[in-house]
């Protein structure tokens, strides 16, 4: 693992690290803050999954995160989107919601992609190992939130490792991939056309098959562009309420998908993620 | 007055707009933070200015200012740091330190920077009559800030106009600029080699010539790159002791010249200013 940056922020250090992945063979940048705490501590370790089209730098730099992850003591992981580099297969047509910067969290089973586009088992497996053994992680104490395409890999990871995690949460996710735009491209293109192998990367449909976890938070702008063609979080509350899952759903008014809707509400997620940490 | 964007962020709205500026004879973009406030007030103002190489969206995006605005009721505005456009002459060999991105809040008096480096004009007396116009601004409570070679504006602005700004802050400053490599490119390329013009362009030298504010607060990273080199804030301690102006130097250890050492410790500036507006 190779340090590509550390800065001093809010009493903790703010990381950007790369590694050779051996889940999707490509080199992988991720950002990790370590808030101040005791020599020998073991923290807890907060998921953040980005959206289509971003970095780990998008939520590292304009998550507002760092404060609060520094008074509640919370180590805060975000990933890459999707593999990148020589040889990794983009869009055919270098559209911005499949390929780089779109991995979806799964492992593609189809040509070309199923070679490098692991990122299930990369977020997963890979990259938990590499946090557990080079950051103060109490890797028993975890959590996952996510944004848009990585609220859907939040709550889809979150929901098939129940024992893992302890808090899943979201800002404006894709809840019901297979019933949007965004998600029948991704999963025909990753998974292929036979629908029920979408299912198990698809909230709303997992809960359907029985997932459960106890509680869910999302929170959603009532005024993001993508509300009702992408998200449709009323998908999510129809099966939450029809599982016995207890979802609060927070929609605020005037609020879009933009980090600017993100950062607002980051301190209250993390809030509610520490108290179940 | 054109509106790039809006987004609802923190209660408020965070804005960017773009304006013909009759004093630089170029468009000029700059973005102001409007906390949530009852109808008809009217609010402090915090003027951010912002270093080398930045725009408004630095800050706006990174520093982490909206949440102790929301809660303290202050409009943030952040302007650009130099002209741009078609027609603005940069740096000879395209430097990072003259130029483009680098306007040092001068009016330039050498050609070919004269006619449209003119940022002292725009920030002193243009943008505040845009402000006091279109946002819901009280421009009898004003204070201000800047980082770096903004922290040298907000020094040599607040020092010359000490009826106009209550608060007066900066983070990792130039306080000297006659006296280090970044202030002497900038001083002699806009305002010619003659030193008696750079003193009203100088913190230090304001002070030593007569100007008067009650306190100062400086906030600068122990581990800041540029510290020895370029900032040096032992002499404004200097020149603050020989003149009895009150200043709060904090010497941060392990923090660094980025926005990841300026958010943290932006809340506790704004506490400061909002104290005194």
């Amino acid at each position: 693992m190779e340090t590509i940056s550390t800065n001093r922020s809010h009493d903790g250090i703010q990381g950007v690290y790369r590694h050779a992945s051996a889940a999707t063979g490509t080199d992988m940048t991720f950002s990790v803050y370590v808030p101040p705490h005791a020599e020998g501590a073991r923290l807890p370790v907060v998921w953040y999954l980005s959206g289509l089209t971003c970095t780990h730098a998008n939520v590292t730099e304009k998550g507002e995160f760092r404060s609060a992850c520094a008074e509640l003591g919370l180590i805060f992981v975000a990933p890459d989107t999707s593999p990148r580099g020589e040889g990794v297969p983009d869009d055919p047509e270098g559209a911005y919601d499949f390929g780089l910067g779109a991995g979806f969290y799964v492992d593609a089973t189809q040509e070309p992609f199923s070679r490098h586009y692991r990122m299930w088992s990369y977020v997963t497996d890979e990259l938990p190992g590499i946090i557990g053994e080079s950051f103060p992680a109490d890797m028993t104490r975890q959590s996952i939130m996510g944004h848009s395409m990585g609220g859907h890999g939040a709550l889809t990871i979150g929901l098939t490792l129940p024992d893992r995690f302890r808090a899943v949460s979201a800002f404006s996710p894709i809840v019901a991939p297979g019933a949007v735009p965004w998600g029948q491209k991704a999963l025909a293109g990753y998974l292929g056309e036979d629908k029920a192998a979408w299912r198990r990367h698809d909230a709303v449909a997992l809960i359907e098959d029985g997932a459960r976890v106890p509680e869910l938070l999302v929170d959603q702008g009532a005024a993001d562009q993508f509300l009702d063609g992408q998200l449709q979080p009323h998908r999510l509350r129809d099966a939450c309420d029809a599982a016995g899952i207890g979802l609060t759903l927070g929609l605020h008014e005037g609020y879009d998908h933009s980090y600017y809707f993100i950062s607002t509400f980051m301190e209250t997620q993390l809030r509610w993620h520490a108290a179940r940490l």
